[in-house]
């Protein structure tokens, strides 16, 4: 975890405080159980909450439990006692250290799940306004990165948002492959524990029992949460590199948020860099740095091995927090992204007017004009425009004037109809079909 | 594709001799969609069905035409065309070699994903038959790899079950990602083919329509769709891998399959390698390399670069078709594996009863003995039997009758009570429960 | 392999035929040593070379024997036997399989080593070229895709040499990681066949005796290898990257080589797609695939596990073909890429002179004006600048000119002063030093 | 960063306070070249050194400097000038944040490989007295986990040792790799700046100069670096998985060093987990999940963006801590591992002399015994052992006795020739050869 990378409400999430205070949770809850199903006295389970769930775990004093007993559940628990007493003494019957780990993991991941929805449905919002506010802002498609036909940036938008619309479905569906629950002992077989333990703990902290466990969760739930980590972590690249892309000097019809009095920019005001989203790229990249051993863990060895824990202290934390923080951080990109429409129009000029050589070059086929000599016409006019462009840093000739004077391109077609050619809503004409199938509204 | 590790019917999803008869499929569905729209005539896009349905199309002719337009789209439109005559001309009418290209993944995709399916539903009763007809075999249970508490080798199998039938359910929705269709033109706005045209294709082919496309079908649908076949590589991985563990020599609770006259096992008859699941080992490594590409290519440029082609030519395949043949060859081995319960009981014996040496000390305490003296109590005779163990092959010492021989544990437990601690029923008791939650019967 | 990506020397290293071509000699090598130790009879060593090394081994036969056999060294000894007659009873004394498949593996991996070694090297010779035919191009450096400061192309290919020359040293010593051979017998201890005999195998190959094998050649060797060819690939992608940023229709400061009479380019002149590179940049995720299970592969159970064998025979031929064809691919697209020094002075141009911005902040501070008020003045005559590029194609406005009209300034800085700082050459003054550091000349 | 991985040396090479201090003595060294030059007072550069050489720099003010200059290198700036005095003016002077952000992360990383390699030196000392001490302990060796033939304990331990040799080989190259300094200005041409700072600051600093940076020094260089750690991380899970094995309840030929008095261990005497070798294996996995993302940093754009940098904020600590630690505490495993030469005798001799069957093979047709015969002979006497050990814990039928027993095989063989074949001293003969080769003594 890096703290630059992080934001408060996740990182609490994996604070040492939060882990006792959910460790506390499983074992009063099944305390709870064994009180119902009278393995334990009622009066302990309650004594156990009353005294337990007032109390302020102190991290430093389990860390020096643990230095002696060598045990991190061991040290708690001992630690537990000094509040709850006696009574102590009825907790965590029958319960096997990884019970409490991996159910407090599911927790964690579960409410790190809650909050990486939470971001996307906020990157969701912004997405959706700016997609609205410039529905019907003209814009050069390009692919590979060479002007192709044109688009707007409010499509640019809709397709992030429906991206990230996957994105939320996907990580609701990595929500649900974690939040289990296993309560089953020493290899899973609950042979000192009843399973109903195990329902009522799932139930109340809001988990699924795990159907069958073997002292852990299986880990090809947690592969799939961090694939899909993965998964989303590089649609935030791909949308952060659309930014940079649209920010870079020659493009610049975008532009990270710049307050005008900040540093730097006085002097080299063309100076303004994409260091949020370049910063997202990066962070893209570390997020994804997840997925190879989480996968990798999946395979323990018979009813467990402990390779995988370390691997979770790392990807557990990091792979959330920096996620979280990378929605975050670009849902404040796109809220606050600065939309140059004249200069996307003047983009588009630069080869002038070339983007519509396809339409006149259909035009007058249907005008009658033989594939060959169409080919022939559109070029020698379109050539002229190129090579302009091609030596300098705007084309000086312009696509359609040339069409005008050219007498064999007018002895097919009319100005007027060499002009409708030209008409940029001829590609907006679908807009609206698109945004209803996206913002389903 | 390594033609040792591919079945048929998977590769035939990735030949050419598919992907034309895919192209074509698409070509004349948009047809039938554009001559409802009256584009182009009702008669051509019947004869195109016509002439082009039962067309065998020349690979190598389509290859020699494409050396010339360097372009495969065209080529096959060419090579059609000499089947379909002068009513080719209203093939592809507003359509972009991405409409093509990308429909057909979906399709090939989807294909492979409903072989992938099948193959885990027949893994799937493999696994359910050896977990019932095992049921109730006793092995030992092993945490850190280091003989822990009894479980049953149907247990094993039930766990293996839980995990494939997640496999499925994650296999499910890999397929509902990919299986979209885009008919959308040069940036996807549908300038020159109308939006309908895609959904008549869609609903032809059992795909969807791609709500936003831009050019391409964007691909973190495809990274999902690979991310998740590496999840379910690591769940071969881990069976595998559980497999070679108890094949082990020393081990030896199971075996591959290994047939009575096969070569070599002779005059060596213990060299009998795991090499199917050794196999499957790599296999899954293989599979898991087509996730960091795929999420690498997210972030194409702007509507479309074109950098996610060449992988996908490796990708597609390979990950699909190993895949295929790793799931297949994992229920061959499930389904034909040598299981020996004596062995297993032999090996649970070999510590001579220590696996209950927990439940001897609860019962001590429980019969009123101090902790402490409890722990030493159990410690004294455990260890005679672990020294044992320790120096030589097995141990020679029994804990059953040292605890018998004790005075101290005898004064305060029975014969019948030390004896009841050895009751390996104990540890089944819910072994009926967790199969009712695996197999819901 | 992708037939479309690989080329002909490299994919022959992978034949079946090459294969078998290097078992024969791994064998015959073998008895030599063995006929000079006296364990086997000169004249039969003799005999093999003579029949065996004119022979030609027919692939489909000794698939059909290992169909029988099941064992692809034996099928191959026993279509041996057919060439060379009796004697062949002498080949193969005291050798495991191990020995001639990991031998071969390697002599396959060091000519695959050779050619990729080669391939950088005319890739060097293509890079020196362009940078010194650069050499005082001059174009905008960027940082953040930003404009910063001028440099100039043939910097640009000196700075792509270096780290190509980088790459071929790495390669050499990947080459030599994995240039090793192994004749040790089943476990590594030459129990029945004399150390002599690897030592004389591995000379006659151009390899070295493994210092301690274990049936097998430890896998960190190949891990090396295929991380090495990952960094390599890693240098394509940035290169490629490069131009495809040159290239974008907005900068086209170079373009990949296009033919007059390139089909598709005449009605739209300006779509040129830099494919070739956009190809480079998926090869480069392709190649990088491979590192991940090359190190997965390190961990062989005990003496030996066979889980790296079939991942060898996927990353083996895959990544070095495509390795091999995206090198020679660059060098084509270097050799021959169209440079546009006009473009690179347009584009420089386009802010008009806002570069050379901070030259003339410190001039003003040198010149004694206060470091608050010369901020002031520069800001005041950018910003200017820089409003007008933001709200068009190019700006309008040019710096120089501002600049020597503000009285302000020019009470601190004389008009020759001010040109001055407009001097291109200022950038380019050690040029000539970092030349003579890259090229050594 | 977690700080039960982690080692305070490692650590303290990442703290803020290094980072400083390093940035500290790039400013001073530059300034002292600049001095030199005459660009700056040569008094300035002593006042620097003087007052900077003992300043300690406080991050808590540094962070709240950059608080408000959202620069960190500024805000370092200005924070040292507190300690310096006007003089500090004279610091930085041509200077880009990247040459020292570049050459400080070259000074970490270097001095992180030092620590790196003295690691490796620890261990391989370790495996060299573990090697030497159980040099002619026989103990089998394992194919496939399968009984092969013996080999002995020191062997697996030379075999590390090669390996780690290797290792450290690699991460001296990998030291060199990065070892560099950049002093070259906004975009790498020293326009501001005279080249010779940057040889003076590199020779100061125990680095070379760059010999052609962008801005920053190209990352194909880190990408090598962390590539080298995954290596070396893969031949510590190597090691660690063979520990596992080896510590297995059925094998149990080497434990993992267990105090006499630690916990847990009296009344389940046989449940010492081989948990550090366990959690090796999950931290190679972690170390290696720097690869990916370094590989990816290497294609930034055009001179620089800055993608790289929030990757390295977690690689450049995480791999390197990481990697420190799990080296450690494989030296400590390695040097405290309890070997049990009894039970590997015992494991050897479970399968009753089975592993010498081979050789009783050869004998027979050496004493002109058919190959048939010869198989039958072994196969029914092997037959007898296996089917014995098979159905239970070990062999209770001894091949040697029954070859002894059997008539026909007596016929060809004398008592003493069939002894002979189980002489294990067969197998040690070269085991000299492969320690001079391994240890060149």
């Amino acid at each position: 975890m890096i703290p630059r990378y992080a934001r408060p409400e996740m990182t609490a999430i994996w604070s040492q405080e939060t882990k006792f205070r959910i460790w506390f949770e499983i074992e009063a809850h099944a305390t709870d159980a064994l009180a119902a199903l009278g393995v334990v006295p009622k009066e302990a389970a309650k004594t156990i909450w009353e005294k337990g769930g007032t109390a302020r775990f102190d991290v430093d004093r389990i860390d020096e439990i643990e230095r002696v007993t060598k045990h991190d559940v061991i040290a708690f628990l001992t630690h537990l006692a000094e509040f709850v007493g006696p009574d102590s003494r009825f907790v965590h019957q029958g319960l096997t250290s990884s019970d409490v780990l991996d159910t407090c993991f599911s927790v964690q991941l579960k409410r790190a799940a809650d909050l990486l929805i939470a971001d996307v449905d906020a990157l969701l919002a912004a997405l959706k306004r700016r997609a609205k506010e410039h529905k019907r802002t003209v814009c050069i498609g390009r692919s590979h990165g060479i002007h192709a036909e044109p688009v707007t940036f409010g499509l640019k938008m809709a397709e992030a948002y429906a991206e990230f619309d996957r994105c939320r479905a996907r990580l609701v569906a990595a929500r649900e492959e974690i939040a289990t629950c296993a309560i089953s002992g020493a290899v899973g077989t609950f042979a000192n524990i009843d399973p109903r333990v195990e329902i009522h703990v799932a139930e109340a902290l809001g988990l699924r029992p795990e159907p069958v466990s073997t002292q852990v969760i299986p880990r090809d739930r947690h592969a799939m949460f961090f694939a899909t980590l993965g998964v989303v972590a590089s649609s935030v690249e791909r949308l952060a590199i659309e930014i940079r892309h649209l920010q870079r000097t020659e493009v610049l019809e975008a532009e990270e948020y710049f307050s005008p009095g900040q540093k730097g920019s006085s002097a080299m005001p063309h100076k303004r860099n994409p260091v949020l989203t370049e910063n997202l790229t990066g962070l893209a990249r570390v997020v994804r740095a997840a997925v190879t051993p989480a996968l990798e863990d999946v395979a323990l060895w018979h009813e467990r091995d402990i390779s995988h824990s370390s691997v979770e202290r790392y990807i557990g934390p990091d792979a959330t927090i920096t996620l979280d923080f990378a929605l975050a951080r670009l849902t404040g990109v796109v809220d606050k992204l600065l939309v140059y429409p004249e200069r996307m129009v003047a983009n588009m000029d630069r080869l002038g007017g070339l983007v519509h050589s396809q339409r006149i070059l259909l035009a007058l086929t249907q005008a009658g004009v033989s594939r060959e000599d169409a080919y022939r016409l559109v070029q020698r006019n379109a050539m002229k425009v190129w090579e302009s462009y091609h030596h300098g840093g705007s084309s000086t000739v312009d696509f359609l004037s040339e069409l005008l004077k050219d007498p064999e391109v007018r002895a097919a077609l009319s100005e007027e109809e060499i002009r409708d050619k030209f008409d940029l809503d001829y590609h907006l004409k679908h807009v609206e079909t698109i945004f209803a199938r996206v913002f389903g509204e």
